[in-house]
């Protein structure tokens, strides 16, 4: 079959034929359809400091995929060959502390497909079926095919209380702007999105913010719609240490700065005025809570309200991956997707 | 000024002249311009046990209003004339444990307007500047009039988890559809509301309900929707003992059942099979969190993706309070508001 | 092996003679040393109306014990011969949505040892590896064969706020006894015990409790000790309907009743006074948190503060399940447990 | 009256004779009989760079104490004279966003006594009625006079899940004393204390703690403890910033950092590994919740469990707080008290 494989420790990706996976009596093989493309795949391609301290090449790369199930192992009940399905990329041991109370989205032992076994650039991709999340009818491949980041998105929103509040997006991304979107269905009064694209920032608004704004706005706006107080909420997408400070600096006191962007290197912090004294809390968002989050997905995609397709800015074939990752680090696109078959 | 009175221990209100009331230094004067009518008034009116325990005429009637500030007290400071404003009508000690640790809302010396002391079925009434609540200047007097049972729907919704859940609304009556159209905008993926008023199944679905159903048919509908489980959320809003039983039917397993409805009388439970077997939550819904849920409230309105106006289908002038408690007996009427000036 | 086996539709328990469990490869078999007896035993001794709903003879009756693994099946990673362990008696699918949403201890497909499958009054069990719980090395078998009564203390206990709470427990029997002891470690500020049974009061005085009381005294010692508030946490642990509307009586306004006692059949409640002006929560407890509760019960144990063994009042050999039996019903016992091996 | 003056914009303070406070119609005047020092009235001693920007000579210093109530307003009603009291030292509006719903802890428009207006190291201070916190019969004015720090040591305990917990305590001043009891007194499984100075270990072991350890120790204390998992819970009570690091490298993934150690500047932070792949939860404290913290500690002294005593190891008159500086400056004290009359 045709995987996107990093085969050496350098940058690039290679496309070339491989052995379908074989699986095991507890997993399932999945005809890969749509497969997204992440920040992260732009790192391993890149192969930039993350890549060589975690990554062990050869492998498949990507992790966000919807398709068909076509072959199920002997213990398998819950998934049967024809299945439309999605999945959960972090493979986790279902056994530690973490997984045991609720936690499981930072069990210490995660596996992740196309970062640490094989991923689903690829025709196929084998999966514990555990791990396999079923689509409702309607719900496209191309929907399928991106519940990875929305599930960032959901889980970064809704654990905190939006409902009335307030909230500021650092970051528009394809997950700042899900996060927007999101906000909105479940009832912030009003939602700021902040980015210095205005591609993105079109986007955000398209998908329902009641503001867009260049960073170097976002405090006098903030501070406009909040009679000065801040907003209750920060939802930090970006990672941009800038942003960061402006999430402390513009949400209340007393709120609430949920992390999910990643600086890319240490950065300076003052405690003491920009968390203590304000008496805020930070949530540091990993990955889709397990499975809270995917039960959420699937509740606000029935409700009809939330609808991640206009994101979905750019599609290619697996052949084009080295366009696929020029359009991510163009700093335009929306979500970008393979179209695998 | 003119006042609704209950005067004596018996059925009725008499409109009468009664002296303007006079403030205290911590209190302001409001001219009322609204004021709602809620099924205490037609206790009061008809002097049922309740009452009859509760209350001590003679008093001005009436709990829910909106108005103008026309006089304010020499140390009221946050309050001044001319501003239009509602009011939280529990007077609280502000001092006790329930009031000192956020539970306000039950403070067990609570003074209620229109029940414990003189009401705003009148031309002015005086409140406890703590009490008084603005209203944006986008905002009618109508809708001012109405915070109260608003409130009501406010608490009894944003206390459950509602965003991504299946919702059961049982009982259509204003605070019920108000709820209902709640929880659609705070992100419910389906709210099933249920009644035996045709009419007002047809407010509740105007105001977003994704069915609307008779109390016989709400089994299935709700198991239907819900592969089987059951609602995560029930808001019992009617008191009826056949629609409490519903509620403790109908959600699921672990799910959360909110009471609001007050029934008329001790009625059998099963606590086993209804309440702890199923590993439920209730939570019995009092008055208004002061002052959570009037932010909350404040904070739907302002985002413009709720408003309660359609709910409010009578008016009458406070000359006609017996046409005006007739309306809400019917069964017919949403809210039913006098138009006091 | 010998087996107390509920043989048939009717009174009695039976021991005899049947063949070792056969494990599956997921699986595990256990040597038991201690066993745990329950009212549950008694209902399905008695063949009263809950167990002839329930249960399908014949089967190995017993959901409590501790004990040595023997024998592990070719898929079990996590346990291994010789291990000393107790278990989750609740099978769960562990694919639903309440067991993907951190709820498996209301999962609706649970099948509970001794009860819907073969249990542990024998002297060997088989086990999902899922279910088993190992033992730290100075836990003795006597506290490992209790596990499950002290998860639903536990349960009862840490899923209200503890620390600092004024805390009534309706019900001395081995879990309301090992409540009191777990509330005083967790911080209660002071923790009132009420039964009929003085031997049982004396019990749960020794195991911590601040004033122990007659059902009669009750109201009047908590509202001497709580400054006429009531209690901030009932944990109703009796099923008796007296106790349950004192519960309701007793907790302060917005305060929070547990109810884990089980109610033999319906009963008449007050909800306008009992929970709705009272702005109560109540949650109804089902066995474990799965598995939140079992760590919690292995860190207090090893705390060194939490030692349930003075609750161990009777032990007979399988032999002599109808002295148990007996002991149970004479309301005068503590935790009765069999002495497999 | 005595009165321990910040004279002038520049080091130490001065004792003089200086007029007795004249309360307003909703104050009291409260005769001080003990007094805390603390580290902020060292950094108002020293005249550092925090309060060159904060603090306006000529004032009372001190905002720690405890007292008889000697004279009350015209419009106080819950405090008499001879009330032995103490006193929440943060002055709120009680009416904005935040006062409103539960944060008063982060009013914007707080005052501190002692800070931003006349405090307590004097004879005589006035106080807001509303801030007044009655002590019970047998507790002694030194620990009444100590609620201040121990209400922030109960605010940053009992702001998260203690019960069950393993926690680390970084930092062994008065206040990280404090804590280390109250955690174990709550029901934490293990308490482990880091620290540089071996008495304020002792002392921190006196009060409780499983371990006590220097900071070079911790991190192989804590995997010991925690199966390599790392802690539930750290309370940084130090401000230094190896410390910091050490919070977030010891607290197990998905666990809780409070932080109420307050850094003298910016410091550098990883978010990617120390925050966000960890998936932690910050917390920033400040000062005491408005008044469900006063209510735990009332709580938590009546259990008799907790006794803050040992603590309080130096006293000084007014006449020598040169020396009570002094003793808090050398890093060797505990609580440091004023005995004023």
């Amino acid at each position: 079959m045709r995987a996107l494989v990093k085969e050496t420790a350098g940058p690039g990706f290679r496309l070339k034929d491989v052995p379908e996976p074989v699986i095991r009596d507890d997993e399932v093989l999945i005809r890969v359809r749509r497969a997204g493309v992440c920040g992260t795949d732009v790192h391993i391609y890149e192969w930039d400091d993350w890549a060589k301290g975690r990554c062990k090449p050869p492998f498949v790369v990507g992790h966000e995929f919807a398709g068909d199930v076509v072959q199920v192992g002997a213990l398998v009940t819950t998934v049967k060959e024809g299945d439309r399905v999605t999945a959960e990329g972090h493979i986790v041991d279902g056994m530690c502390l973490l997984c045991r109370t609720g936690n499981a989205h930072v069990c210490p032992h995660t596996k992740i497909i196309g970062v640490d076994r094989d991923g689903c650039f690829a025709d196929y991709i084998a999966m514990p079926s555990t791990n396999v999340w079923h689509l409702d009818e309607n719900i496209s491949y191309d929907v399928g095919g991106i519940h990875d980041p929305m599930g960032n998105a959901f889980h970064t929103a809704l654990t905190a209380e939006i409902p009335g509040a307030n909230v500021l997006v650092t970051g528009c991304g394809p997950i700042g702007i899900f996060a927007v979107a999101i906000c909105k269905v479940a009832g912030a009064s009003r939602v700021i999105a902040s980015d210095v694209n205005p591609t993105r920032l079109a986007l955000a608004k398209r998908m329902g913010a009641d503001e867009v704004v260049q960073p170097g706005e976002a405090e006098a706006r903030v501070m406009a719609a909040t009679d000065g107080y801040g907003v209750d909420v920060v939802l930090e997408m970006s990672g941009v240490p800038s942003a960061i400070h402006q999430a402390f600096a513009l949400v209340r006191v007393g709120g609430r700065v949920q992390m999910l962007g990643i600086p890319a290197k240490p950065m300076d912090v003052n405690f003491a005025s920009e968390v203590i004294f304000k008496g805020i809390t930070i949530y540091g968002v990993v990955g889709r809570r397990m499975y809270d989050t995917w039960h959420q997905m699937t509740r606000f995609l029935r409700s009809g309200e939330f609808d991640p397709t206009p994101v979905i800015t750019h599609r290619f074939p697996l052949e084009e991956a080295d366009a696929a990752i020029a359009a991510i680090k163009s700093g335009e696109a929306g979500k970008v997707i393979f179209e695998v078959a």
